[in-house]
């Protein structure tokens, strides 16, 4: 179990899955993220709550009940760096806390009811040893982890009207990895004084761009919940509109999320190493986007990248199979800097050079539709051997 | 190189690749299909002719030319099984033969230009050896192979207006296998007597329920190309509309392809089993379709059945990302003949039965959308560590 506080109420986004299956954690932190301000988001690993029925959305909303009635009136340790002393505003109070400002999230296996006697024991246990230590975000970010084998973490910090913004967060997952359906949770917290529509854009764009961006077996699971909460402590001018205030903000918690994102992709189930493809030279953003995810979700090229192969041939055909608009006589592609295709027509290149460049932890593949302006990205992992044994093994 | 001859000339379809990259093997022989009679094709495995500019269709249209050549004015070996004599139209003269009657099929690594002084001894030598005997079809079908384990042939006999009619065929490959992006080639022949665009029509269907139902890795090549090919021997009353003796005849076919693609996914790369998804309840085809090809695809139900697990969650979360309308209170699942999930709800079952029905050589995978009246089926295979070895291991 895994419980984030804000006890001066935050300003809050989400994305979820868009699964039509989705998890009673998914449909009940749906509604109340809606609420102006949210205190607290309780976390569970190792049972998703996913195909559950009414109980399992009767056990969402009592986690979220009980996560209130838990942190009421208990004192938070707010410290504040300025004066040194303890936050004034650091504790809840009955009239500000209902149900509906808690969020939850699940993740693990599905089709089996939450052991709610635990899963309350647990509540009450992560709001005993609430803390704003360092150690507490790790603990928090090791909460969530399922098959991850790393915890990941991120920071940015930005000047905004002569305040210090921070933007933090973590991330469980890559791709559909086990134990069954568990896949992304992410948690991002800001101290940022901006309003919920705006909040909310930043986010959108920021997932979109990211997590959205990755694909490690191509689908989504019935639980992906991203969430950001925005505390406002940081004490900024109010980010109101899309100013330069705002595109400060949102470089931050950009670059959150791409660190994010990296660090899955190379703790991806089996992966080795991490590629970024893109697409540029198309007709549509959105063909840019789905060439580049062809070529990131092809079995093949993720052979290839494994191998080390600078096996162009492989990615031409899945650019070429994604349906989008493309000239073949203006099509090229590049492995990192070396151009191996161009014209239509494959040309000439160091191959032992490019294998080095494949065999990094990270590369780029940039391919050119020759169809028009438009451009877009996406994230991949390689496929191995060790991702075939870890879900083939894997028994329900 | 692989020759096939039908020296009375044959009414010919194809269905080719909807790959956007296509071979010079494929551009010409859309234009030939629709030439009256198709007299010959000729195939070279080894290398796609694929990403080979003009000089790559000048050389397709060249193994055309050759290929016309080397089979005029030669009296081919065709017996009569009735009249215990050779067939009087056993040669091709020149009026009838030209460039146009010829189709060409290419199949191995993209990006080189074909050695033609090779490709055109190989013409040569396959006109010297043709033969009508039962070891030369198997010796085409041997010709086409690249990567595949095991030759595959499939026969239908069917009586058709008192006449025997029989259709027979081969293919090549399965998904996107090596040695580079060589995949589906399929050569199918009948002597029935039927009219070109119902032939064309029971063409399209067949591989439609046939090999475009087969997903290895998801991908077209820019080489797939299935030609059909009727010489009109049999002698039965021609078939000119949809009336019993076509439904007689699409059975047949039907027959064959379905044949063919089963030896193609249980020969598919790294293979141990294959399986069928059908999806029924859905509100229409292409929908189903969709979410059992979303299923077939995914890897993470490509290892369960690879290591045994009857793993409903993967399955219903494939079905749930894959966009399609379902009503998640009616969703059903079942493994052979086991329901293991019903009504939105995982069903207790018999965990050691359902593993050893996924076991065996091929199983059905049934979900139900509960959306409509709709279904569609799809096939697929398993996920071995054996297939990212062979696609890992491999170097352009």
């Amino acid at each position: 179990m895994g419980l984030l506080v804000c006890p001066t109420g935050a300003r809050a986004a989400a994305v979820f899955t868009t699964n039509k299956i989705t998890s009673a954690a998914v449909a009940v932190s749906r509604r109340h993220v809606k609420s102006a301000k949210i205190f607290a988001v309780i976390v569970n690993s190792g049972n998703a709550n996913a195909c559950t029925g009414g109980q399992g959305v009767r056990d969402a909303l009592k986690m979220c009940d009980e996560t209130a009635k838990r942190i009421l009136d208990f004192r938070f340790p707010i410290f504040d760096s300025k004066s040194k002393t303890q936050n004034p505003k650091s504790k809840i109070s009955n009239r500000q806390l209902a149900i509906g400002n808690v969020l939850v999230a699940s993740t693990g296996i599905i089709g089996h009811q939450l052991p709610m006697k635990r899963v309350l024991k647990g509540i009450s246990d992560a709001a005993k040893s609430l803390s704003d230590s360092e150690k507490a975000g790790l603990d928090f970010a090791h909460s969530i982890m399922t098959t991850d084998t790393r915890c990941k973490q991120a920071l940015a910090e930005v000047t905004i009207s002569g305040k210090q913004v921070t933007v933090a967060g973590t991330v469980k997952g890559a791709g559909m990895i086990g134990p069954n359906m568990a896949t992304t949770l992410s948690f991002i917290t800001t101290d940022a004084v901006i309003n919920r529509g705006l909040l909310s854009e930043a986010f959108k764009e920021a997932i979109g761009n990211s997590l959205n961006k990755l694909t490690v077996d191509g689908h989504q699971s019935t639980n992906d919940t991203a969430v950001i909460l925005a505390s406002g402590l940081a004490g900024n001018y109010p980010i109101v509109s899309r100013c330069p205030r705002y595109k400060k903000f949102t470089q931050a918690l950009a670059g959150v999320c791409d660190c994010l994102v990296r660090q899955m992709a190379l703790d991806a189930e089996g992966a080795t190493r991490m590629f970024k493809v893109v697409v540029n030279g198309a007709a549509t953003v959105a063909e840019a986007s789905k060439a580049a995810r062809a070529v990131a979700d092809y079995p093949l090229v993720k052979c290839a990248i494994h191998g080390g192969d600078p096996n162009w041939g492989r990615i031409i055909c899945a650019v070429g199979s994604s349906g989008v608009r493309l000239n073949q006589q203006k099509l090229s592609c590049k492995i990192g800097n070396i151009t191996v295709f161009e014209g239509g027509r494959p040309k000439k290149f160091d191959a032992k050079k490019a294998s080095s460049i494949i065999l990094m932890p990270e590369h780029t593949i940039t391919v050119d539709l020759g169809a028009g302006g438009c451009g877009s990205f996406c994230y991949g992992c390689d496929l191995s051997a060790g991702y075939v044994k870890i879900n083939a093994d894997y028994h329900t």
